[in-house]
């Protein structure tokens, strides 16, 4: 196709597809003249990824070029692509700190790592990541052991066997299973966050006793206990639309209610 | 005290402590003379508060503002004033698109709230964050609908359920209540992220068959299998020591192995 037609396709502009090529993020296309290239599914597919990285990953070009250039080296095996990706699209991480804080930090993560029998490269960011989090913690006077962070190890593991393997097909051209890599990764990781972040205000709004009626916020009977994890319903209904409850007292132990829904 | 007693125990600088003093951040000191004021324990939270707002909120100066006057405003509830706090700390959330693409985005995180049963505020930001990620991967041609996303509700829900309710001392002073949510909150959520990704980095080596041995890593007999959610375990233990498997072919379907560990 002519690269009005890979643009109309992609739906990136003709100049965008021409300052990647000068880049040299998009391979040429076959010169059929002079003047004119033609391009193929391969463009399209590059195309694809190289916004994906942009748009969704938020990446600076270089970083966009080291990814291409793993995808077109085939004596790279797809793990090591994957790989490739997958750090590059990662928060910045921090220089490792310096001393005896530092190497403690570093030494907690590997530690938590093998303790939980994961497979991860040593020379992988995301050690020094995980170390950077633990010596905030740490800092912070708040609990950075194995045994605190385990939780959110475990959480993760089973959010990835259960719902996010198998989303990467790794059985076709690579530029797509980097694309899903990439959209996957940063678009759930902020699905997850926004609804830790939802979970927590929901909680917050179970332990204070607020609903959410048709009049607006009501103020229930002070804090309360929570109803236990996924299963928690508002027993008014999901918008609180139950009615008064009886008051009972400042610190609201559970007693009978007058009236619900 | 005194501004350098306050600033030793504090940790923070006197230039800095006098920067958030004539920013009205910090209330001034009881003024024991024309040039000496007194500063007392609630300085000395609101500092802590201060920083945990600067430092790991990473907040500009205005919204610190935003949640300190909530602080000082007695006539706030804690819930009012921890979700000041809890809004402030979030990613800058893009205002609403337009359009029909925008108000079904938005019915559909809606949607998703009620059928969770989740008491969240109808003015609530992080309902318009829900959204955005939504339409993202709508315009992606990614799976958006509850059913979808409804792993990463119920995975956030245990985790707060389980992990992170009765981390906020909600009886005491507020400064304190509300730096435990800021701290918690954002690192802990730096650690959920970090994990997940260390998650997928181990089951992806787990598909392709990598170990980590002492001699570096090394690829074993192609995509096999993942072992299951947050037992897995690699075989040859944490650090792929076992021997050589027997090669059972391209793509490495299970058979019997020469030897293990």
């Amino acid at each position: 196709m002519r690269i009005s037609e890979l643009s109309a396709t992609s739906g990136v502009p003709i100049p965008t597809i021409k300052y990647y090529l000068r880049e040299g993020l998009l391979p040429t296309g076959a010169q059929t003249s002079a003047t004119r290239a033609e391009y193929g599914e391969s463009h399209l597919r590059r195309l694809r990824l190289i916004r994906a990285l942009l748009e969704v990953g938020r990446l600076p070009i270089a970083s966009i070029r080291k990814v291409l250039t793993a995808v077109d080296d085939e004596s790279l095996s797809m793990h090591h692509v994957l790989g490739t990706a997958h750090y590059a699209i990662a928060p910045p991480v921090e220089p490792p700190a310096a001393g005896e804080e530092w190497r403690r930090a570093r030494a907690g993560a590997d530690a938590l790592i093998d303790d939980l029998g994961w497979r991860i490269d040593p020379e992988a960011p995301t050690r020094d990541e995980l170390a950077h989090a633990i010596l905030a913690l740490d800092r912070l006077g708040m609990p950075a052991t194995g045994e605190a962070l385990r939780p959110y190890a475990e959480t993760a593991a089973r959010l990835v066997a259960e719902h996010e393997i198998g989303t990467i097909p790794v059985g076709g051209p690579r530029e797509a299973a980097v694309e899903a890599l990439v959209l996957g990764t940063v678009l759930h990781g902020r699905v997850l966050d926004v609804m830790r972040r939802l979970a927590q205000e929901s909680a917050s709004a179970h332990i204070f006793g607020i609903s959410y009626g048709a009049d607006g916020p009501r103020d229930g009977d002070g804090p309360r206990r929570l109803p236990g994890g996924d299963d928690s319903r508002d027993e008014n209904g999901p918008r609180g639309e139950g009615g008064p409850r009886a008051r009972n007292g400042p610190h609201g132990e559970d007693g009978p209610r007058t009236r619900n829904g």
